[in-house]
């Protein structure tokens, strides 16, 4: 494909030669010529001087760059999203629609869209809605009552519960759990029998939602757990009854979010990282890995450590932490010092 | 319902109109003439003067607290439980019970109790006692020896190895994997190739447990793994090889349980939580979210922080900490001073 | 089976009487006459000279240790390598064939080598390569165009995704995943539509490798993610996109590695640590419960603590810490002291 059409594509501004063949994307140091590569990240730009690449994304304050004479460049506001895009586009295949397999479980009374694949051992049950094109692998599960949106994608052995809903364009990988029984009891310690309370609510995903391998993510009490459009979710992750994530989140592998507790939008909540019960965390906050937090976080607060606190509070505690060697040495000089001149007053 | 009845099925008093009509439950500030509430928590004592509910589950203390002419009182010595199995009772449906799905796999050396439903795609195997009433959802697997008491819920995809053992009124929640071999290896450090040790114990499971959503509990390698009766357990928790869990446990989702550790009756893990092998936990105690716990931990201990320390240490530790920039601030006066001390000696 | 035969299979040499008949393996201090048991721990030393087990495998430097009159020794080099070979002999059972279950599904495409189990509600899609010998327990999930190494066991619900690789001998406990998406997108923070950047990797899964129940090992987005020979990973672990483990490793339960690390042979990384991106983790160290790692750890390094520390200096630190109320009382003592002396100097 010529330069000139992924420019069209991507809607970028080529300089240079706009008719120049392209057939594959690279990184900028492994790029051969017939490649398109990207510059976001400022340590590569001076790499620009020396790629063998035919065609490079880069930011259009990098217009007038130094750069090889066989290489043009292709202006985009975000560089990193036009790669994505372009790799996307160059991956794309016709989706295969086969219908339902006879080995599949589906329901009588469920009602499946256009051009549904079930595949063998996908369970369907009754009064489940599932939406047009939606690919239910091997051994996932749809419960009774639960609507699958448009275009989404259920992995294998991925579970979503009885009257749980999943948007459009989703995808819910491999082992997920939407819609299990949130963890609530009224506790007797004296016969250490605990009293179920039945939990009666749903989880509601919104659209172009990512939901990781093995990840669980519980039914509300009363009311709904909820997670925000375009809101991506890594593996392991796990989401407490009635909690809720705003729009546009990422949620990195092993992290844990109470229930109760509600997620602004983009907000991005790193590994292991734990948010406490009945918790309010603001829009565009940010949860260091293996954080735990406690209380609310305000927007755009960054958050750090076990428990956390606000970024620069953090950092500079953990300065003070490397500077006790120091303190000891200090106290003990100042010690010596003191009694010097404390047996000098005699 | 009147509240005469509640009142029976509860074992408390009524302290106004015995015969007003209920109809639903409501927490108290969203509640409307028809509705019963309960105040549990000490902080909601003040909304009994507003509620619009027609009666409120309460404390006998409460018996004389100021409240509207239109609402009655349920005087409970544990108003939250009361709630709970109000509610219980109020969302009880009779079982469905269609039997063995001709999709199915019973093997035919496996015995299955009385009114047993086994949906599509479950997995009995060779030599597995299923109880009576026993619900085995699609994609769960009941290995070959395995036991499942009566009235126990196997969720989607869930798993029993063989040979092991789930106790009487259990939910085994959708992915959660009971019986895998636990982690035992003898290291050849040199050739790196570890030989395996054999797991030949199992594990047990006792009556009216609950185990979360994609939970692992691994078999011993002698002997058993046991979770206790009544002890409720969380998504994504780890409980190694030989592990014991007592009576009435609460484990929060993603802690962890290493190999050969005791864990007394009536104790909490926090989530995230983690505590190392070999170790004993003793009755009533409660470990913090995140907390790492290394040795033994002595009856109703609170422990909190990583490495973990009991509650009251590790706060001072806390406020210490707190502290590290003062301390610096009184070192470099202390300095300061002492110089001009030292100087005017000269 | 006598001694002798005992000391043939292990290569070790007896001390004693070679024809004492062996029935069965027991700890030392439990053991009875007919029982062998061994001593690889230092502190279980003196226990030999009371033990009623027939022969007990020790370390040829105890070949003189008293040790009572029917009791003879194996003398190995290394006796819990010889306990775990002895019992994987004797627990071993011939494997039983009974070929592809009527109730499994393996597409036309796909390639079935000698002697595979093929369990009801297993799924083989199309193109993919099972070796000789393997068994793909009951909801278990070869995609399309992955290979399964001979004589690896897919335990129940267990998922191989397309294209990944699973070496020999190997096993994958259930509900794990393999080859599902690697985390990654290009942010879009203004509209929160995060655009997905495809992956287009696979998962290499070398020979001899353990991998637990309920784990998650992301596709690379290009290339490899890669688990080396021999390397033991525990349940509910995480390993991210383009991540590579060497030779040899322990990966203990809920550990997690991002995406992008590379981890050499024969590296330790226990319970619920966390290495961070694009990190090179030396040959033989070791990382310790709940260490958080940030940044490239050298060879044969004992990491711990959040952020992660060489051991001696963790140590040194966490010494200090628990020094901090002293701290506090000393300068509380110097200021007392130097306010004297300056009150004095008036």
């Amino acid at each position: 494909m010529p330069l000139r059409q992924i420019a069209e594509l991507l809607e970028g501004e080529v300089v240079g030669d706009p008719d120049v063949e392209i057939s594959t994307i690279a990184p900028i140091q492994d790029a051969h010529p017939g490649a398109i590569s990207f510059i976001s990240n400022r340590k590569y730009i001076r790499q620009l001087a020396e790629t063998r690449a035919s065609a490079v994304m880069v930011a259009p304050e990098l217009r007038d760059r130094e750069r090889p004479e066989g290489t043009s460049l292709l202006l985009l506001d975000d560089p990193y999203m036009g790669f994505a895009l372009l790799l996307q586009h160059l991956t794309r295949r016709p989706r295969e629609v086969f219908g339902v397999s006879e080995r599949a479980h589906v329901d009588a009374g469920a009602t499946l869209g256009a051009e549904v694949n079930v595949h063998p051992f996908a369970y369907v049950g009754p009064g489940a809605v599932v939406g047009d094109r939606v690919d239910l692998h091997p051994g996932s599960y749809v419960g009774a009552g639960a609507r699958i949106g448009a275009d989404t994608t259920l992995g294998p052995n991925a579970v979503v519960h009885h009257d749980c809903e999943v948007g459009e364009r989703c995808h819910v990988y491999a082992g997920a759990v939407i819609g299990s029984d949130g963890f609530g009891f009224a506790p007797n310690l004296r016969t250490g029998l605990h009293v179920k309370i039945p939990q009666m609510g749903r989880v509601v995903v919104e659209d172009d939602v990512e939901i990781g391998a093995n990840v669980a993510i519980d039914r509300a009490a009363m009311g709904e757990t909820r997670v925000g459009q375009g809101t991506k979710i890594d593996n392991l992750v796990q989401i407490g009854h009635s909690a809720s994530l705003g729009r546009g989140c990422f949620v990195v592998s092993q992290a844990g979010i109470s229930g109760t507790t509600s997620v602004g939008h983009g907000v991005t909540i790193a590994g292991q990282a734990g948010i406490a019960g009945h918790v309010k965390v603001g829009d565009g906050a940010s949860i260091g890995a293996q954080a735990g937090v406690h209380g609310d976080v305000r927007p755009g607060a960054k958050m750090l450590g076990s428990p956390a606190l606000e970024g620069a509070e953090a950092k500079r505690s953990m300065v003070l932490l490397r500077r006790l060697p120091d303190f000891r040495d200090k106290l003990r000089d100042l010690e010596r010092r003191l009694a010097a001149l404390e047996g000098g007053g005699d």
